[in-house]
């Protein structure tokens, strides 16, 4: 599909979608503005981890990217929670979409204690409320696509579907938000912005698609393949994902653990994939003030399966046995439920999935294996620590 | 129904219904502790505002209190939104129960612009998650009574259940939150908090009761009509609910002014059987780790019947006749809908409505009556200022 180039301000672009997303954009001949101020890398030092791989500091990451792909990306540093920050952009750019991926994204960090959990409800919610003021003010037509998570709905005994559903109750029939039932503050901040972006069209008829993704995983994207401009990579126990963090283990000799039975489902995308959504939700927008939900997945998956899939793939790729142990799930989630979340608007809209689960995952192990010695430094983080139920107070 | 004396905490004592409700329940026999900061005082005051009945310093207040009831009420002056405030209250007193009325509680004032917003976001979902935080950590037992509203729901096409529905999907089965839909930036921070409330007990089994409230209405209650320790009456734009701001405008020879068609249907309730319905909520708790959600209101009006019987009971105690003018809705609302919701709960507990709607129009109008001079000068923020649509930015 040939789109008009766009002017596109992606809020977090320092991250590990965001940097990944940049790219895929100007190699779509979108004109990129950037923001961030750093909160991940701050954060992430702070419970003794880092990026797998070494992340160069934003100005030198600025140049490889022109370099790559004979591009500028205006940058503004600051906090997307201040509400000044984020009308100044608008002022001086009139984006025609804006991606928000500027929010506090680890689950975990959020249940550390009370002052993450607060750190975590302020800065996320403030974050889309100035975000949806900003827009109304001065630039009502922009699309605004929010990132949010598959997480908001939990694990109901019924069918996900995609925001809303049409049911029947006592014989009379609406079409209602989804039930939302989130497991933990985090997960909880993306639906209090969903509720919020919702309020927000109906305020303002804003122009908004929420993005309702499962988890990510993977190292490259088509674009970086080719760039080497890798994106941020994290696996210790609060700030990587499962999937990325059992690729971890395996390469540094540590049991891949599955939290508690491992029979939860949830699904799964690879970075590509996501780049790609986020892409075709911008270039294939909602109508004229409509506030829109995507499902943005690829498959679900059982934790068990993908603990599997990885001891395989390792195996195959050296010969070696990673361990699967059980540990006790410091999470509070059910371990054995029904899953069936739609995902078929993304679809519609052209989505096709880029690779498979095994390729994805070979990938990884071969990207890890060249950082063995950064990686080794981090294993201390990657056993889980963070319980739910132990979440610390003042 | 006799019950033991309870040590009580009530976040929110100095407001319209906090200190109603000390005054229930020290008539009970309970022990009260309070806490407040003044809140709504100096907001009130900010729109050039205040409550219509002169309000004494706390002081005063307490001391009057002790003279009718022969009892002291310790007092805490803080902010609920600080956690060290919370986590000392609990430490010096170990509340059996603590009722949450200390949040920033007038939609308008959310609406005003995203300053007020902000300011309406952080302090009460903050507020909530120190008091669950406080709670599990020193006093895990404790019974946590928290305010919501009614219009957590909003309006649906369906039947309103307290909390939850069964409901059946493509031909499966499932218990949920009961979808919400709220309509200002305040009323979404009752949802956030019922949601926050909810996680909170499934993470530590805390013993919570989630107040679905409708909109209160009335001067007196049983002890205020026998103490004549009265609360604040609120009656402007910004601060007064509907029945109460209607009944100010009948009585300074304003048009009563209905938002828009005013077939909108609210559940209401009068101020004692508030505080009576609070009182039989924390005396008769949820079983041990229960999150119970009670829809508190009496019957529900659309506003038009209301503006309709406020006209008729002024003619009949005053002989004048009080004009009905619709004026363009300040909010953004559906004005003819169903409205069907369940209300079971509160009566099977013990509730029986103490009075009926016109003898409390009466007293509200005469207890105006006797403080005419004052209510002139509030003449000037009746009438509605603050439009949804157009909330303010920076």
């Amino acid at each position: 599909m040939t789109v008009m180039p766009m002017r596109v301000l992606i809020l977090g672009i320092d991250g590990y979608i965001g940097w990944a997303l940049a790219q895929k954009l100007a190699s779509q001949g979108h004109d990129i503005y950037g923001a961030d101020n750093f909160y991940t890398r701050r954060r992430v030092k702070e419970v003794g981890s880092d990026s797998v791989f070494p992340i160069p500091r934003i100005g030198a990451r600025l140049q490889g990217f022109k370099k790559f792909y004979d591009k500028d990306i205006r940058f503004f540093r600051g906090n997307v929670a201040d509400p000044k920050f984020v009308y100044k952009i608008f002022e001086d750019i009139k984006p025609e979409a804006v991606y928000h991926l500027a929010e506090q994204r680890s689950a975990p960090y959020s249940m550390m204690g009370l002052k993450q959990a607060n750190e975590t409800m302020i800065g996320n919610i403030v974050s889309t409320i100035n975000l949806v003021y900003a827009a109304k003010d001065l630039n009502p037509d922009v699309h605004i696509i929010k990132l949010g998570t598959m997480g908001e709905y939990g694990t109901p005994n019924i069918d996900i579907t995609e925001g809303f559903f049409e049911i029947e109750f006592r014989g009379r029939k609406d079409t209602l938000p989804f039930p939302r039932n989130a497991g933990s503050w985090y997960h909880w901040t993306k639906v209090h912005d969903s509720n919020n972006l919702m309020f927000a069209n109906r305020l303002w008829k804003l122009k908004i698609t929420d993005v309702m993704q499962g988890v990510v995983y993977g190292t490259e994207t088509n674009e970086i393949t080719r760039s080497h401009l890798y994106t941020r990579f994290d696996i210790d126990e609060v700030w990587g994902t499962a999937l990325n963090r059992f690729s971890a283990q395996a390469v540094t000799s540590l049991p891949i653990t599955p939290y508690g039975k491992g029979n939860q489902k949830r699904g799964f995308l690879s970075l590509d994939d996501s780049v790609n959504c986020l892409t075709i939700a911008m270039e294939r927008p909602p109508k004229e003030g409509e506030y829109r939900v995507l499902n943005q997945f690829d498959q679900y998956y059982s934790v068990n399966f993908l603990a599997e899939t990885v001891q395989e793939v390792y195996r195959e790729l050296t010969g070696k046995n990673a361990q699967i142990q059980h540990v006790d799930n410091p999470r509070v989630e059910a371990e054995n439920h029904y899953y069936n979340p739609d995902h078929k608007k993304l679809y519609d809209l052209g989505y096709r999935p880029s690779g498979n689960l095994r390729d994805e995952i070979k990938k990884i192990i071969e990207d890890l294996m060249k950082h063995r010695e950064r990686l080794g430094k981090l294993k201390k983080v990657i056993m889980p620590k963070t319980f739910w139920r132990e979440s610390s107070g003042l």
